[in-house]
């Protein structure tokens, strides 16, 4: 056993007692943990000092790296929230007595242990750990080298919290070597389920060497399809919204898709991302109705921006429109704007994509906007969870089944 | 594109059409294909005979290559009876509306694309068609090679049904080459999951290849825990069902695990299975109750058998059954046989396992048995479906959310 399996059958073990915990139990750690937050603020602070030092305040991560005592209470209100939500396990999803007389059950139960991967964002250590014990399961937790410092306070605030609690140090593991996030993605024997947080490259890693079961999150290539048949208004605020509101973010607009009929509202309809700043990048058939758009290219088509840049395609109707999402589209969420049911009916029968709105922007796609209380990321993979994944898909169930002696003919 | 692509490329575009086929329109494919199975038996069972021509009558694989009139007749009913079940898709699973007055479901579509890898039983392709036709994918279908002329015999038969009905023929793909299987598991552009059905050794290559979601189905190292204070007469019906009942399935007990108090029953509670001849691999404690066992060795334990042959691990308590479960079992079926509830209930809580009896048997391990209608696997990993799997199993969802110009504030 080499020392990271021990560290895994640690992780394994505390999982399986975690199973047994009442969840007031867990929810008290939670509340306490947060109280913890404010009263370790100056230790928190002091170690995200540390790491902030070691990048260049103009590095784009270098906002979502800062800890704030303004964002440990947010935190902390988020553990407070996940306190407050009810259980996940032990719901009773199906029960039946068969005619033979069995009686038979399928119930949530937690994972056991799970496997995240993250980028440089201390709070996902506090928001996973919180979500993985309410869930009844163990977590490993592998962040980016930027914020091992911040993370290894926290996880030891945390581990703190546990001890005062009679609950398991190894509740919480956090790996700091690049080798040990490969022999996590293999380390079957101990770990249930693997969640990849970030980059397109990370999830690539993930699944070119991933042998433990995971779900695919993130990359969103977002289209709004504006039907010819489009409120303009609804439709200025849907596009301003879903492109601006945050930029940086998977469920952020990368392609608007104009009806040809309404290309000469293309100036009123993108006013408000203009006067923004953002770059368009327009197909021939759009380019001369936005002044000051680039040229749309090959690459303009099918990228995640990430950025105050969107593309703009124009169709002659709903089928190429539907098309282009085909193509283009990387599952994760899709709009249309307009006034016509039938129209917005095929619209969300046909594409094949984990959230698809009418007359909304995709910015909703976000699971404490989907009312579930919580997110521990988007699946943009059609296995177990999709889109917005909470307490619930965190854990899977398994069949108990009662009898008196049957025996199967 | 290569050839392999473009035969992908239809599966995709037929799964895009099944998507939208009413289940009326299903259904009546379902019944008339039941019908054209009794018309075109013999030319089913000529190709059949072509395929048992090329294997020895004593490969233990003869008898489940075999078809007869008599299966015909029963993969017919088989397929009646899919047509007859409620549809999987369309179903809301979550719905609200959010304070914002955004309308907000969660509805359950098809995959899309299935792809299934087994081994030589020409019925599953019958049985596998069905449920991914009815669940509104199309299935990709990779069988033994022994299998081939009666595969291609039952694909030609469901084509021309297919034709009839106005459907896609490449709502059926049959693969044959074993070059197919590689890149069938790595089609993530065209294949939406993967169930492979069969060895072990299937299940591992598709581990270390696949780069499409797939669920690990099949190896069942399955035990049973004779309890101090288990009834005898049950636990005997029980262990000699669970053994006995048909060898070769993934639910058939491998170990039985008997309580040090109860090893003088042994001799009862084996005897059926010694009668009907099965050898008795008894660790220390418990072989000197049982005249003809062989002593067990470290091979005995944490292997599935697929033969009448069992493991037999004496135990002093519960917390050592649950550890040898733990440490040897592979997460399929397991039950305990006890009068005593407390006992009872701790087994069923602490067992990782897709299926856990008290008082019965793990013969009952399947879809049909547990009501849910059909079955194309049992599910041993704990992403998306644990345990038998069927039509809800094949399903996914996706998030339908209708507004009125809403936006994220």
């Amino acid at each position: 056993m080499t020392d990271l399996q021990h560290i895994f059958s640690l992780a394994r073990e505390a999982g399986r007692q975690l199973g047994g915990v009442r969840s007031a139990d867990t929810d008290r750690l939670l509340l306490d943990l947060a109280d913890a937050i404010a009263q370790e603020a100056d230790v928190l602070l002091s170690a995200n000092a540390e790491d902030l030092s070691r990048m260049s305040s103009d590095d784009p991560r270098y906002d979502r790296l800062r800890l704030t005592r303004e964002r440990l209470a947010e935190i902390a209100d988020g553990l407070r929230h996940v306190a407050a939500l009810p259980s996940p396990l032990g719901r009773t999803l199906k029960e039946a007595v068969l005619p033979n007389g069995l009686h038979i059950q399928r119930v949530s139960v937690p994972f056991g242990v799970i496997g995240i991967i993250f980028e440089a964002r201390p709070n996902v250590c506090f928001d996973c750990f919180a979500l993985c014990l309410k869930a009844g399961s163990a977590c490993i937790l592998k962040g980016g080298s930027d914020a091992a410092a911040s993370c290894e306070a926290i996880a030891a605030l945390i581990r703190s919290q546990l001890v005062r609690h009679g609950l398991p140090e190894a509740a919480i593991t956090l790996l700091t070597t690049r080798e040990s996030t490969a022999e996590l993605l293999r380390a079957r024997e101990y770990v249930d389920l693997i969640i990849p947080r970030g980059s397109r490259r990370l999830i690539d890693f993930v699944r070119e060497n991933a042998r433990v079961p995971f779900i695919e999150t993130g990359a969103g290539v977002v289209h709004c399809y504006v039907d010819a048949d489009a409120d303009l208004q609804k439709a200025t605020a849907i596009v301003t919204n879903a492109k601006a509101r945050r930029v940086s973010v998977c469920n952020a607009l990368d392609c608007l898709i104009i009806h040809r009929q309404r290309l000469k509202d293309l100036p009123q309809l993108c006013g408000p991302l203009l006067e923004k700043g953002t770059v368009v990048e327009a197909d021939e058939a759009s380019l001369p109705f936005l002044p000051g758009a680039v040229p749309a290219t090959e690459a303009s088509f099918g990228t995640e921006f990430l950025a105050l840049r969107m593309a703009v395609k124009t169709v002659d109707n709903l089928d190429e429109a539907l098309r282009h999402i085909q193509t283009f589209g990387s599952g994760h969420s899709e709009s249309i704007v307009t006034e016509n049911e039938a129209t917005a009916r095929r619209f969300l029968a046909e594409v094949d994509a984990a959230c698809v709105y009418h007359n909304a922007p995709t910015s909703f796609t976000d699971g404490a906007q989907f009312g579930l209380g919580a997110e521990i990321g988007i699946s943009t993979q059609k296995l177990h969870a999709r889109g917005p994944m909470a307490l619930e898909e965190i854990t899977t169930y398994k069949w108990i089944v009662r009898g008196n002696g049957q025996t199967r003919p």
